[in-house]
């Protein structure tokens, strides 16, 4: 998992390098390095520990992902800017979105107390091992948050610095400023969610798509991407705005699905982590409210990794998790949510069709579009 | 607590007019007022539940504490220029490092743990307090830490928001990077101190003291000032720089004598704070460097709140605080530094004779010299 980029590449044959030149990943690759070298250089010169510091964070987000957000701000600028546009200018902006995604990542990480990310173990797992490896006094667990919260801090202004060095006119930062604080404001309300399961429903869990996710996934990258160009095209903005949304869901609808059937060897997560840490999804809250009565007492909204679950259902943790992942099939709403997806992914595609996009950028979203919403990771 | 602004005014019968004038501070307090009712209305409009989360956060920035870094930054710019040039274009700027500081004191207190700031509860205990409230279920403590790290999020991309609506060149975002880095490798040396006492030193402290208090209160503060002005003048920046660095290192070392000497009443913290917490400051590490053996046995590296103090004494907290804190004072540590923060503030104020700057910010910056450093909190 370490080296892939876009792993949907393997699923139903669909061409990678269409959706995502290898040479934008490797340019993207190549700025972040650059950008992250410049700035360990910088923090060494203080004390060797932040050079450390700075080092476990650019591992981290070098290590990389998807690189979804900066794919898409590409394909967003791109379908402005036309297929002869250099790119070298617009590099640091794509860039610091994955920057900033590092931060996104390493904070909800430790909000969440999961041990491992993309088949790794997340930030404070890795700088608690520090911690312990070095003999020092004190909590390894509390060191390793700490600095978590901090190597989070650093990638989000490194973002903004590395950002700064892209041109482009003011509403590039608009955009920006909005996709930051819809992820925070998404993120708050995925973390009330896990505190007030019953309170929540189908449609609070797809307003937290919507704001944690589809926005800040897809709809504000490719609308950051059409700023970059500087040119003003209300049109446009909101044809990225309706994919965005649409396309953005169907992405957190199929994650839903991937954090409850997903297989752990391609995830790089636990077998059904969203069941194991009760996470109110979209998937579950419909599995309740198609659920027969016995289903639903199935069902109960308590975390099936819980040491002492009040369902009284008893058995280890897998075998809860197993028979959950069974009974919300069996309720149907895995099928549901396959056909929001697809209803999604259609409404995103509509949304292109006549769009006043280059052809290559509307060719490379729908590819896109199908591929992030049908993937094994 | 809860209402004032410069306590520092109480002490030595400094008039508090000449160097922070009271409509800056309301100016201050009135833009950041402004700017966040219409946050709190766009986030509302989504959901009110983060209507509530962002009217958390906003009471937290509006509490305030001094304003240290709008008051410098006000200084630093009113030395270039001049007492007649209109205030409202950087009133956003100067505002917007007082709400960078509450994510740095938010966060912050994520880390140390800490249940109150200026004799309030901490975010996270505000937000724990809420979880409970609300009869939520799973852990308050854990909510009030997550909600805390993504209040302390928003406001570093509020800050970064309301900066933008100050105009000024781009110099002063490269010191505004400067600041925030600066913090959070402070910050970050500050939990490494912490995990490995042993292997700290004054040398150690004062390098803490350099990041994380003299260039992000004072340093960075007025030379972003400066290049607010758009003026280049890498004359006045070097006062600055030299100023900022000798008055930050002493308001510093104020603050590990008041972390353990302070009143309580007056600080709005716990009465012996950092023994409490087992902090290496600069004052315990001088303190154990001239300890005899006897006086250096008392002073372990062990946290004097702890549950198990490995140094065998036994009784009570308060009582090992004391104890301690009469140990420290036998040792000379606290007259070495009360030597230290004078001559520090003595070198500050000689940078400023015959700096290019008007004559009433050299005066406002003499006078803050001396009570930032001689203050009861």
């Amino acid at each position: 998992m370490a080296n892939d980029t876009l792993e949907g590449n393997r699923h139903r044959g669909i061409p990678r390098q269409a959706a995502s030149p290898p040479a934008l990943i490797d340019a993207i690759q190549g700025t972040l390095a650059d950008f992250l070298a410049a700035q360990i250089g910088s923090l060494d010169s203080i004390d060797p520990a932040l050079g450390r510091f700075a080092r476990t964070a650019r591992d981290l987000v070098l290590a990389g992902g998807k690189r979804l957000r900066p794919v898409f701000a590409y394909w967003g600028w791109r379908g402005l800017a036309g297929p002869d546009e250099p790119l070298e200018p617009a590099l640091p902006a794509f860039a610091a979105l994955e920057l900033m995604h590092t931060f996104a990542l390493v904070h909800d990480d430790v909000m969440d107390q999961s041990a491992t990310r993309r088949g790794l173990p997340t930030a404070h797992r890795i700088l608690a091992g520090q911690h312990e490896h070095d003999g020092s006094l004190g909590d390894s667990e509390r060191f390793g948050t700490s600095a978590a919260i901090l190597i989070g801090d650093l990638c989000l202004v490194w973002a903004d610095q590395l950002l700064a060095r892209s041109g482009g006119p003011p509403s590039v930062r608009a955009y920006y400023d909005r996709m930051r604080v819809e992820a925070i404001a998404g993120q708050y309300l995925d973390v009330l969610g896990e505190s007030q399961p019953g309170a929540w429903s189908v449609e609070r869990a797809l307003l937290v798509a919507r704001h944690k996710t589809a926005s800040y996934t897809v709809q504000r990258p490719l609308q950051f991407g059409l700023a970059l160009t500087g040119l003003a095209r209300p049109e446009t903005e909101e044809v990225y705005g309706r994919y965005g949304l649409a396309v953005g869901e169907a992405f957190q609808l199929r994650d839903d699905l991937l954090g409850v059937y997903g297989d752990p060897a391609i995830t790089g997560k636990p077998a059904g982590d969203d069941l194991r840490s009760g996470k109110p999804t979209a998937l579950l809250m419909l599995a309740r409210k198609l659920a027969t009565p016995a289903q639903r007492a199935e069902l109960t909204l308590d975390p099936a990794g819980a040491v002492n679950p009040a369902d009284g259902s008893g058995g280890s943790t897998t075998a809860r998790i197993e028979r959950r992942a069974r009974v919300i099939a069996e309720t149907g709403a895995p099928a549901r949510l396959e056909a929001m997806i697809q209803e999604r992914v259609a409404d995103g595609v509509a949304a292109l069709a006549g769009a006043p996009i280059h052809e290559s950028a509307r060719t490379a979203l729908i590819e896109l579009a199908v591929r992030v919403t049908h993937r094994p990771a």
